[in-house]
């Protein structure tokens, strides 16, 4: 996959795409970044990218120019490029996005951190508006290391585990059971016993449970989405009656 | 406001913190930065900070000695501090979250990158638990990122324009109108004649109508949240009229 990214502020990404996963998908090359400061495609003699908006107000506006070139520029080769605005006005980002971008071979992101972007770059250049939740950030270039980094982790071979891609939280549409590793007692705070029963059927079961116990308890909106087993079912009802 | 980051990947923030509001933000002493790796507080002779889960499955799972001691540490001196917690299963970030971290003077980030969590930490370190959205990210780090960046700009004197921070999208509780800066005619691309009528009142108007239509065509869950002036709710019946 070949993600461009077009920012003002490139640096912000090294620390980000230098680390972890993200260094590990490049090395591999199941990824390559190109992150671009697209001033350099402002056609002004003062390089301007922004200018004040029309109809008065606060604030600066990001202007057509640059970024219709940079983008005409980089999909010069590949016509099928996804073009992706981070913005509050967006689709509000989740994991079957996720799932769908990691099917294309090219993205591209555009970062903002003015008022706004001139609404002609939203009509004819962008194809994807995305937005990663409902709070206000500086620019959009954390959004877009946010979606990089949950469409590269799904790409082949980018994880170790292939499990780990599948059965966290939100994969799997429900919240994940609590997790305990060494010492059983920590400064007196203990691990469950089943935990450390051996018997891996009564293991799976109280993490079945967990599971579900969880996410009545902090996300039920997640259990309405979702089809229960009828042995999950059965587990969620016994969870209900516990908590009366 | 202290912000002290525990991470197994400090470099990754090297970029974010460097650049822009929050790079200004340091500079004007509003903030204070401290990424640490919490591998330096293993008491292990390895210095490892995760082990294989107790009931067997995929992947590891952050220990708790390191991180308890870690915030031990932390908040020898400040014993208000609010430990966060990144991690899917959280409470969903939104706006008004950021505005109450913005209140706080001391605020520690945990960072995992594994499997999970030991469910002590959970349990006797964290104050809140946070998820930036229902996406599965490799880390916490982005998400630690994320929640930094909203609270950083809702402290004193960090944006230059302080009409910024309020009148953004997520902060009014609807989406923002579009729009438009120079050139009015951009490659055939025209700016909607009223916006350069010099008609104050009539642009005002035109804006509040197109905020209140691209929230109803967009979020319209955002709509059920607020409570509509009068004349909104005039300008919104008038733009439902429109729509059929």
């Amino acid at each position: 996959m070949k993600i461009d990214v077009l920012s003002l502020f490139p640096p912000m990404f090294e620390g980000v795409f230098g680390e972890s996963i993200l260094k590990k998908a490049q090395e591999k090359e199941a990824v390559q970044f190109n992150v671009i400061n697209f001033r350099q495609y402002s056609d002004n003699k003062h390089q301007t990218v922004d200018d004040y908006p029309y109809g008065g107000g606060a604030g600066m506006v990001l202007k057509p120019q640059p970024i219709f070139d940079a983008v005409a520029d980089l999909t010069k080769e590949s016509k099928q490029a996804r073009v992706i605005l981070l913005c509050p006005q967006g689709e509000k980002y989740t994991q079957p996005k996720a799932e769908e971008l990691a099917k294309e071979e090219h993205l591209i992101f555009i970062c903002g951190h003015y008022e706004g972007y001139d609404e002609r770059i939203r009509e004819h250049v962008v194809t994807d508006e995305i937005s990663i939740g409902d709070f206000v950030l500086t620019g959009g270039e954390l959004g877009a290391m946010v979606v990089i980094d949950s469409v590269v982790r799904l790409l082949p071979g980018v994880l170790g585990n292939d499990v780990s891609a599948v059965k966290d939280s939100h994969s799997t549409g429900l919240l994940e059971h609590p997790h305990y590793t060494r010492p059983a007692d920590f400064r007196g705070m203990k691990v469950p016993d089943v935990l450390m029963s051996g018997d891996h059927q009564k293991i799976e079961r109280w993490r079945e449970r967990e599971t579900l116990k969880r996410t009545l308890t902090r996300r039920p909106d997640m259990l309405e989405k979702i089809e229960l087993t009828t042995e999950q079912q059965r587990l969620l009802a016994e969870v209900k009656n516990e908590e009366k």
